[in-house]
This record gives structure tokens, sequence and C-alpha cells, in this order.
């Protein structure tokens, strides 16, 4: 029997879940969860604000946990190893994108929370494919986080051909962003912080940052003109584009990885002057999380948490929910 | 004395103009010119459309032509050589942009016809490096549209990836579009052309296109869903660009050339989980171009073009204000 937590409604406590799973299939593995990440997006899925949550529903993406079973194609993955599962729980594997290792990309890949349940649970299932050993220099504890938000802000580092000798900003100094400007500082990057929490600005210079800018200020924003070759944006909210694409450098990128709802409205002619571009993207292939994992290993990058027991959920999401979490909350599986 | 026609107010016909240059720059260049192709971009200066507009004013920078004359520092042009110049006419050949082959990106490129006289005229002057030989394999009469319109096209091939495997089209079928079909489908993809004029389906096609797509049609958008690793707008109108961001593929570019007035609403989910970019380009290096100009000569490449003598250039002007331009009107000097 799985011992889960699920929310029943939107904005209502989550509530104990039961439940068991079918036979494993053959490229299937079952996870014992050691812990999982809370991410923004569970809360936007509990609360049903893209209008495709079923009911009941049991969030949870960020997953780390122990090889506890797996089906007789799965070669790659022994009993016991300590692995880590993020958003994504399969793809086809024969598709364009699969084959070229775009396996996020692929048109019908699975969401770990999405029509199954996820990881705020004592076991998941995933195809095995979706799970990437743990590297030992990573800490168990810490690392859910990278599985989702570490990793969607990691990708597009390599996607987009961010140099070392770059100059690049990070929007917002949060979930994502805290571990945006960690990846960035020790790829060899001139790193600036866009945030407009004075109690963050010290932070992020300890996270890697070399300087703050605060993007509702538009003479900083002008001070800056022409200077970042790549701006990572992880927030939700909406910003003056124009003048935050005014700080673009020639070639320079504005690069989305918040689910902003507004659409962001381009003016053309400064970015055709600039050759500039404005992107977008999710998460990462199953490489690029094991290619990160290593990284952050070599580094010693981790995302900074908050744990709590999964038996106390929904205090966690209420720190979540407060904005109040410091950076990443961490649920610790003491159901099994 | 340079004998030229130059606009004295928005919309009023051009009328005849004469000037005395100074002395050669060192690192100048003065052209003979022979014919001189007309652009969208001198109808809204003459008109004063982009309010940066100072009368008399000389339009014109699509130019062929030969060296007249030109300064100590020039090594790489011989007098009597066959040139062509375009958009841009020096640059600061000292910053980033220019030490990098960037000088399009220069922040301070001069423009052939911003803050001096441009090619309505029998003589041109500019920067060296800015003047590219013509190979002889091209047709000087058609030739110059290449100048402006072809980089404009041709660039961002070069600076994007644009791969012969690819799937790519063009939106709207007029001066700059016409070249891109062209340009495209020698490149070895298959190419879709997106126009609302009937009357040129099967024109686009006769120029390269595999296939024509009508952009105003939601069906015909919705049955190319997911399917164009490149578009590459040339219309100063607007779209429904979410609908055009729904016809890329997974890591699919929307780039836009066209000074389109609007800003363009990018809706950032369907961005985001297909990793799909929306960028914009000015026109391109000199090295583009001669790397342009090898490739049309050794594909047979060409602007269609119609001639008008400079003498008639209120003709030319009222022909491509009335939208009856096939696709590029060139001027042939009759006046030197």
């Amino acid at each position: 029997m799985v011992r889960a937590y699920a929310a029943t409604a939107p904005h209502a406590p989550l509530v104990p879940h039961e439940y068991e799973f079918g036979p494993l299939g053959h490229d299937q593995v079952e996870i014992k969860i050691q812990s999982c990440g809370i991410c923004h997006s569970d809360l936007s899925m509990i609360d049903n604000e893209w209008g495709m949550t079923h009911y009941p529903f049991v969030a949870g993406h960020e997953i780390i946990g122990t090889i506890a079973a797996k089906g007789e194609h799965v070669t790659h993955l022994s009993l016991g190893q300590t692995v880590g599962l993020g958003w994504y729980s399969g793809s086809c594997n024969t598709c364009k994108q699969c084959m070229s290792g775009d396996q996020n990309l692929c048109i019908t890949a699975e969401g770990t929370m999405l029509g199954r349940p996820g990881g705020f649970a004592t076991r998941v299932r995933a195809q095995g494919s979706w799970v990437v050993p743990l590297p030992v220099k990573l800490d168990a504890e810490k690392a859910g986080p990278l599985f989702c938000g570490g990793v969607t802000v990691f990708n597009p580092m390599l996607q987009f051909g961010v140099k070392p000798t770059d100059r690049v900003a990070v929007i917002g100094i949060g979930g994502l962003g805290h571990m945006s400007l960690q990846f960035l500082s020790k790829w060899g990057c001139e790193v600036t912080a866009f945030t407009t929490s004075k109690s963050k600005e010290a932070e992020a210079i300890k996270l890697g940052a070399h300087q703050t800018l605060n993007p509702t200020d538009a003479k900083q924003l002008a001070a800056s003109a022409g200077k970042f070759d790549f701006i990572i944006s992880t927030i939700n909210a909406s910003l003056n584009w124009d003048a935050v694409i005014g700080t673009l450098a020639p070639r320079g990128r504005l690069h989305i990885v918040g689910a902003v709802a507004e659409p962001i409205p381009v003016t053309i002619f400064p970015m055709l002057l600039g050759q500039k571009s404005l992107s977008a993207s999710p998460l990462g292939s199953p490489q690029t999380l094991a290619t990160m994992l290593d990284f952050a290993g070599r580094h010693g990058i981790a995302p900074i948490t908050e744990t709590f027991p999964l038996s106390k959920v929904n205090d966690a999401l209420d720190h979540l929910r407060a904005g109040k979490a410091r950076y990443r909350i961490v649920l610790k599986n003491d159901l099994e």
C-alpha cells in the first residue's frame, strides 16, 4: 500500500490517501521515496490554476529515493541505488525529439504527477530512462529540487551556449533563481541578480552574484543598457520587458523559465537593431539532468532548503504560500 | 558636382538636387553609381515615418557602381572595380561587435543615407570596408537589392544555423520574401510560402516554395501545427502571432526582419513547452554580404526587378506606393 497526501479541492488542506500500484511495467522502476521537494507548480496544480487537475491529486516531482523494484528491461539501475526523478517520468523514446536527446520536448512526455500519483507519497513509479542516479558527492537530503527547479535553470545554459565569458543576469531570486546564481557563477560568468527584495541582495551576492539590480528602478535598468549576453527570468509576474530587453547586449537573449501568464509584448525595432532573442524552455532531458548533477557535485552547488516531515505537508504548503520559503522546501518521508 | 533627387517634405515628389563632396577620407571610396534599388525603408525615410529625416533628403542604399576614387588607406579595392553598397556605409571597426565580425551590430554604424546623401544620385561615398566587390557571375543591373533586402533575409540563415534538413517558412512574398524563398530552397530546405495573395501563390512555387499557406486562415495554420524549424517574417503588418508560433516545431524559431510597429504579444507557455525562440536582426556584415553574393552567384539567385531611369524616380516611387512592384524596383542612373 502506498501512503500519500492528496489534494481533494483547490486551496483545501491535503489529506492522507492510500492506493496500490498495478503490475510494474517492463520499462518502469518503483522508487522508495526519501524526500520530495515542493515547487510552485505543485501549488498551481493543487489549486487547479491550469485547469487540468483531477482530484484526488498527489503532487510532488522533485523526488529522491532508492530503487525498490525494476522492470525486466531496466538494465542501467540497480536495486537500492539512490536516484532522483523530476517533472517528467516518461517519454515515447521513439519520436524525433526523443531520438535526438530532447526527451523533455517529446510531445507525449508524461508528467510524474499528471495522470498518476506524484511524490508526496512513500513510493512513486516512473519509466527507468527518466530516473537518474544521484552522484555520491551530492547530499541526498537537499538534492530533490535540482530535479525540477535546478534543471529548469541549468538546461538553457547548455541549450543556448552560455559562455563563461558572458555577462549574465538572473531575474527573481527565489526557488529557481537562487540555484541559477550558483550555476552561472561557477560557470565563470559575470552575474547580476535582478531582485526587488532588499533582504535578498546580500544573499544573492553570497550565492555568486557580483552585483544586484532592482528591475523596477528605471534608472538602474538604464545604467545597464546593452550589457547582458544572457538574462534568465524565473518570475511569474510581468516587468517592463522593453526596458529589460534594453539591458541586453547585441546578440543577447532574454530567456524565460517562469510561466508568465500575461503575454510578453515584444517591441521589434530594438530586438532587430541588436539581433536579440526571446526564448523559453521546459526542464531538461535525462542526460542534461546527469550533466547538471555532475557539475553541481564538482562545484558544491546545492539548493538551500528547509525540511518538513511529509506528515506536516500542510504546514509546508502554508509556508510556501506565505512567500516565506528560503529557498526551497523539501518534504522528508516519515510515513514509511 | 553630384546630381541627385531629393525629398524636401513627406509625401512630396522628389526634386533635382546637387552638391559637392568634401575631401575624400583616407578610409573612404567614392562610387560612380550605375544603379540603385528602392526599398520600403526609402519610402519610410522620405515620408519621415521614423521621425529622423532631415530635408533635403537623398534616399537610396542598394547601390551598384564602380570605384571612382579611393582614400590612401583603402587597399582591397581598385579603381573601376564593380562594387555594391547597402544600408550601412561605415562602422567604428574597433568595438567588440566590429572586432567580432558583427560590424552590422556596431552601435555607431553609419547609414548610407543617414546624415549623408544616399544612392538616388550619380555618386556616393562610403567607408571602404563596407564596399563589397560584385562577383562577375552576378548581373550588375539586378544585384542592387541583394545589398539590403537580400542580406536582410540571408544573414539570419547564417546567424541562427538554418540547416538544409530544416522545414522553413517565409511570411510575406514581396521585395524581401521573394529573395528569401530562393535562398532557402537553394539551401536545401523544405520551403513553405505564407501569403495572403492568391496571385502570388504560383509565383512562390516558381521561386522555390514547395507549398503555400494563407496565414489568415486558422484552419491552414492549425494543419501545420508543430511543423517549422525556422520561420522568417518579412512583413510590417500584424498577424495572429500565437497561431504562427503554434506552427513552429520544438526548438523552432520565429525570426522577424520586417519592422513591425506594433509589439508582438508572445504567450510564454507554448514557447516554453517547445523551447521556441523569437528573434530579429538587421542586415548583415560586409563578410556576410560577400558570402551571400558568392552563394547567389553559384545558384543563380537574383532579385526580380523592374527598372526605371533615375530621372523617373517619382514614377518608380508611385509604383511602389501602389503596391505594384514585382518585386523590387531598380533605378538606373541616367544623369551621368
